[in-house]
């Protein structure tokens, strides 16, 4: 990232006064960041840089002073472990800009940047020993259940009278933000930032439409050079339009805040329009599933715990976005009496095979009772549950796998087995408790004699056990190969069973 | 239907030089058919008047003989079993123009209007007895396996070279397929015509733009008055559009005419045009799916057979496309060696209360080998099979169900019940063979102390087996509740069964 800081006025509200932009010149490529305001007379405008080599530089504003500031800088090599923003591959897939696939293993600590640097320390040193590489994370503060506490800082400063000035942004709260979506990026996690949510006290869910964009740019403006940045224009953005809501407004104004469809839509392009490096974008629903087919959706984020609850379920949304489908909320391990929040840690486990088999990808959260109400999902802190350790055995074993992602071999007629035709198998058998599989894969990519070798994956035990020797391909029908000799593979008998196999010669 | 005949020109081209159109005004309202012409110097406008009362009507023409014609009629009150066309209604249903619910019950015959009048007969007793209230069926011939017979009528003339003339079309062909429509309107069937297909050796799959929209047009013209009209724009959609069709092309020229997704998007708006009563439209695909979100799409028409095999997978296209979802291929009652034509009756069935109780439709098809090659599927004749008999079962519970149709009690929580909150219920047990239930629902919409009748239903043996006295509900915990003494219902042990349970009090 590179960063300019520019002195300017600091009279009248620079936030609505002051415009500022730059463009960054590279050969032929212009790409034009915004800039912002960031308090005490400064002003900043951050860039990633794509391509190595020279960029040169200058400035526009209406303010004499920061208007023409032209410059150069040296953009070098990516350091190791950096390999750049996170794009859509291969339709259903994702991976980082030089091409290392990536295959999001995410959590959700919505509210974790607004509990203090104590518990938000913890909940970095949490991160470091986890399996996830994306985090949800709302940018506002969260009321809702177990979620009652102040939040540190604020977005905006008072008026006089002590009202929120929705014309002056607070820098401090971005500040703060932005450092955790720093600490974020140098853990190697996606922060998956969520941009509105409906669980307010404080008027972040009915600001105005003007305030609503002046804060989306601004965000841009701040955030778009972390190249972990990913956007989620909402949490359940359905429930900030809901009708229950409206009757209970007498409000006129505050009726007239109220989302609409057209406003996402709006969100959306705003974004598109103002991010230089097209993050990765996308929304998340409650009851009512957004139109993810709309061409500035990256990716379809949805909750949906059925959806990956049980076989041929969840990749039915791959044919209908042609998408990566990212299930973001399957329900929460954890033991609280709602029921979105207490699936066991074998269920949560289970839906990520279900989603992996898929060709699909889950996200994980934790809700286990607190006596100071410190749950995973929203605060951060510290892992209580059994899932993530099973997680990062799962994220092993896809980094382990095909580069291009995993796809359904026979999306109708075999809803347990993804991976690459003629290449490489993962076949799951969920809450089966299977003695023994007798080999036999979907024909379409295999040929008489192609030798394949078998492992059994245990995925809650996280064991992967070689079976002896080779299996070798025999086509029986049109639609199904077996293995000669009719070769079968014992199984433990337990449920949560996998099988990897992988071509050999 | 108003029919509206004029004698014109029968120099030329009628069908290209002549432009004919008619606008029929009620008080405040117009609607204006394009007419067509019928061969033999007789040009038609035909006309559906949705109101009764006085109409007037006025020609429109590049002929003069053809040119402001004027008249008036008087629509009489619809005769008994006259509904008027099917509409959507209530998001995820159907019902008559007039407000009767409509549940469709398809079937397919895609080439019977090809097969010669004394099969075609043989159908048409045949659909007299089965429950089936819709049908899908080409205009065009169909080409395929078990389909090589020559059609009776070809759509095109021929030039003097014996090649198709495409721009002139034979009435004749067109005359027959529209008796065959009226002949289906007659029985209460709705006809879902299918306008374009791939399984072709005469070139219809192949028409140059100008042909493909003239033929449109021309379909509606003479087709839209049938109130039983539905336009599917496509069977396997994309199959005229692949990859692998392509690179058998050496013709530049044939290879411009593979369709494109901007190629159906455009007939779509070309029929929304033209069609003056906006019947239904839809497409239906191979292996990619249509984007149903656009406007122009009434209800989704999906083939997947593994979306409707088990439970929670059919109902996560209605949260997704928030239309009505008829899976109109689910694979085939039969016994051919192709997989998509070899289920069991039982599962045919069993398919179709996996969509009921999903708040979907289901589409029947049946291919048993038949030594003259007459599969039901394609060619009509006699039904062979044992599902039609469950289906009319299902038809007659479904018409005894509520008028605005069943929906998913609790969507991502139970998969297995449909029906209105408080009001009706269908549960479904599909393949598990229990001995008995504890009655048990779904909470929302129930409160303490009212009272409920339960039926058991064996959706195979077709009977309704009422179970004495009443369940009285009591709450258990946040989201289910049971009965008063914990009542259970015996059960049979047997698959594919399932309860109503309506309210009583």
């Amino acid at each position: 990232m590179f960063e300019l800081s520019l002195k300017g006025p600091q009279s009248g509200d620079p936030f609505l006064d002051v415009t500022l932009s730059a463009e960054f010149s590279q050969l032929n490529r212009v790409l034009k960041p915004e800039g912002f305001y960031d308090g005490g007379g400064v002003y900043r405008v951050r860039f990633m840089p794509d391509t190595p080599g020279v960029w040169t530089y200058v400035t526009k504003s209406n303010q004499p002073e920061l208007d023409g500031q032209t410059g150069k800088f040296t953009c070098v090599e990516p350091s190791p472990g950096n390999h750049g923003p996170v794009v859509v591959h291969n339709t259903f897939h994702f991976a980082y800009a030089d091409g290392m696939p990536y295959s999001p293993i995410g959590t959700t600590c919505y509210a974790w940047t607004h509990q203090g640097d104590q518990l938000e320390e913890q909940t970095i040193a949490s991160l470091r020993r986890a399996p996830f590489n994306k985090l949800r994370m709302c940018v506002f503060p969260k009321h809702y259940v177990y979620n009652t506490n102040e939040p540190v800082h604020h977005a905006f400063e008072r008026t006089d009278t002590g009202e929120w000035d929705y014309a002056r942004f607070n820098p401090q709260f971005f500040q703060h933000f932005e450092k955790r979506v720093g600490d974020l990026l140098a853990l190697g996690i996606e922060a998956d930032i969520i941009l509105f949510h409906p669980y307010d006290r404080w008027g972040y869910a009915m600001m105005d439409a003007e305030t609503d964009d002046r804060y989306l740019r601004y965000v841009v403006a701040r955030l778009a050079a972390y190249r972990n940045v990913w956007w989620s224009l909402a949490n359940e953005y359905d429930f900030m339009m809901e009708r229950e809501r409206m009757e209970k407004l007498v409000d006129e104004e505050k009726r007239k805040r109220l989302k609409t469809e057209a406003d996402w839509d709006r969100f959306f392009q705003l974004i598109q329009q103002s991010d230089p490096y097209q993050h990765l974008r996308s929304i998340h629903n409650g009851a009512l599933v957004y139109n993810h087919t709309h061409p500035w959706i990256t990716h379809a984020s949805i909750q949906n715990g059925s959806a990956v609850a049980d076989f041929g379920r969840a990749g039915l949304l791959r044919d209908v976005y042609r998408k990566p489908i990212v299930y973001d909320e399957v329900c929460y391990e954890g033991d609280i009496p709602q029921r979105w929040g207490n699936i066991s840690a074998e269920e949560m486990v289970h839906r990520f095979w279900q989603g992996t088999i898929a060709g699909t990808y889950v996200g994980h959260g934790e809700t286990y009772l607190h006596s100071q109400d410190i749950l995973w999902w929203s605060k951060g802190g510290v892992l209580h549950g059994q899932s993530p350790t099973r997680l990062t055995f799962l994220r092993e074993i896809l980094e382990e796998g095909p580069a291009q992602g995993l796809d359904p071999i026979d999306k109708w007629q075999d809803v347990r087995t993804a991976g690459v035709r003629g290449e490489y198998y993962l076949m799951y058998f969920g809450k089966e408790r299977l003695d023994e599989w007798m080999f036999e894969l979907p024909g379409k990519g295999l040929s008489e004699g192609l030798k394949f070798q078998v492992e059994v994956i245990d995925t809650w035990e996280m064991t992967i056990t070689p079976i002896e020797g080779v299996f070798e391909i025999v086509p029986e029908g049109a639609y199904r190969c077996g293995s000669k000799g009719d070769r079968k593979v014992t199984l433990p008998g337990k449920p949560y069973i996998a099988l990897r196999i992988c071509r050999v010669q």
